[in-house]
């Protein structure tokens, strides 16, 4: 039995069994999955949700994992949410389970939750923001979703959240590889990890041009930071907090942040539309209606066009 | 202006640039789609639909010219739709324009039409009916419908086809090939092409092994030949239209050309439903209910798939 309220109530006291169990119902098609999300919507919405994403190799986890110490140490509760294969957080694991963030495996403020349920009904850009929202009605005050800049689906995802960071490592083409995947337009803040290395400079300046960040802008305009950091030591990751806050503060200023989140809900709704619409139709596979609009239209006496309408109406009761 | 009844009375009286317009008006999204196919409708369902799909190389477009000729020289009408990046017939050719199929291009009983319009709305699976279907209204008796069978979208056009044309040639792995892409399992009949080289009953014992056609089968079932071609010189064509003809008529016999045409017309009208209500919702982005659904979401006060619910029934009124 699920008693959902109960689970509810238990994430928001900060027990991470909930949390998992909570996430599990809602990133799978399970029958609860529309009363979880009904008990959470008046609980979320605290949560500031920053997105990292980065090709494989410019060290996203050790970031990740950086940011997670420094935003602990301002007391905040912090939820991440790997969208990565090459990540070592994936695998299913949450906090207390097969978590390799040593740093944080014993913290209770922390909950880390990884994701690589790729081609699961709608994909990654149906399940992460359901899985964000359990964090964020968790109770989590920052939401890390940590994704690889390479597939659409991931890019999506980042571009989803309230800011974006953009990571970045010398010495790797990433300035033309992300162009490619474009990414470079989604980020927020970008930064130049494993800047102890030949090349960190030449990489900023490359970004700096590329951005046009040396241009005007319009006053009031953002104009996204790069930040230098070397993660694996904790180098330039106050900065990066510091870009963020600013970044939100921005946000929340110009109501930036209130227009994204909209903009955020409004294509999850379409997410989830477009997909109960497809497996409604998906439905009708043998069911005696379709095959009788086929046999219509074998014998000549219907169009497929005028099939798929009546299909359509007779679907939705209209 | 498009006057559709005109262009369908003389498409029907064989003018090519008549079926060119149709087709152009069909796999796009012309405003005259719904129109043509609605006049197609009672005009389709004559001919013989063939699909022929292998991996690159195997000589699908000089197999397809030979069948060309062959069902010529029996007085037929035929129509060939090439859904083959890497045909000779490729880039948007039609009889009389661009078309390199060089035996056919004077022959007013013969329609060549390419298609590579990937990612156009519902790609490849949405408009190769809509082209068959013209090239059938139009009064061909047989459509040759050539594809690349390395593509899901491809494979699948393939089996659309009322009798499939696997292709296969001498040394070139593609036992192992087809049998990753899954064409071997839609295979009707099987050509070994290039059978002059090396390795061609080889080739053929292979098949015959992997599709277990030396196993005993049910009486009455259909036991699919493999047919050895050279089909530049036209050598074993005769014997593939032999083995076309005595599959339809063992389709006939036993109705199971009528359900796959019903199969086929389903699908179709699931592709098209499918299509319509992704646009449909799409159409809304920016619009004043996706938006308030969005505030109230982001409010707390709905959660998305209520909000999608809401947005499904004032979608499709009911």
């Amino acid at each position: 039995m699920v008693d959902v309220p109960q689970l509810v109530a238990q994430a928001r006291e900060g027990r991470p069994r909930a949390v998992a169990r909570l996430i599990s119902l809602v990133e799978g098609a399970s029958p609860h999955l529309r009363e979880v999300m009904a008990a959470l919507a008046p609980l979320a919405g605290g949560a500031y949700v920053v997105g990292l994403t980065g090709s494989p190799g410019v060290g996203k986890s050790t970031t990740t994992s950086a940011l997670v110490s420094a935003y602990r140490r301002m007391g905040r509760r912090v939820g991440v949410l790997a969208v990565d294969p090459s990540s070592p957080f994936s695998g299913g694991a949450l906090l207390g389970d097969r978590v390799r963030m040593s740093d944080h495996a014993s913290d209770p403020g922390v909950y880390i939750r990884s994701m690589a349920t790729r081609g699961h009904l709608g994909g990654l850009a149906w399940a992460a923001p359901q899985a964000i929202r359990v964090l964020d009605a968790a109770g989590c005050d920052v939401v890390l979703v940590e994704t690889v800049g390479v597939g659409q689906s991931e890019v999506e995802i980042a571009s989803q959240a309230d800011t974006s960071v953009v990571l970045l490592a010398p010495g790797m083409g990433d300035g033309i590889q992300a162009a490619k995947a474009g990414i470079l337009e989604i980020g927020d803040v970008y930064v130049v990890n494993k800047a102890d290395r030949d090349g960190a400079d030449a990489t900023a300046r490359e970004l700096n041009h590329m951005l046009g960040l040396g241009e005007a802008r319009a006053p009031g305009d953002w104009r996204p930071p790069i930040v230098k950091t070397v993660a694996a030591r904790g180098e330039g990751v106050d900065e990066v907090v510091e870009a963020l806050e600013k970044h939100r503060a921005w946000m929340e200023e110009r109501s930036v942040l209130a227009a994204r989140r909209r903009a955020r809900a409004a294509r999850e709704v379409e997410t989830i539309a477009v997909t109960a619409l497809r497996s409604r139709i998906e439905d009708l596979r043998g069911d005696q209606r379709l095959s009788a609009l086929a046999e219509r239209i074998v014998a000549g006496e219907l169009d497929p066009y005028a099939a798929a309408d009546t299909l359509v109406s007779g679907l939705t009761g209209s």
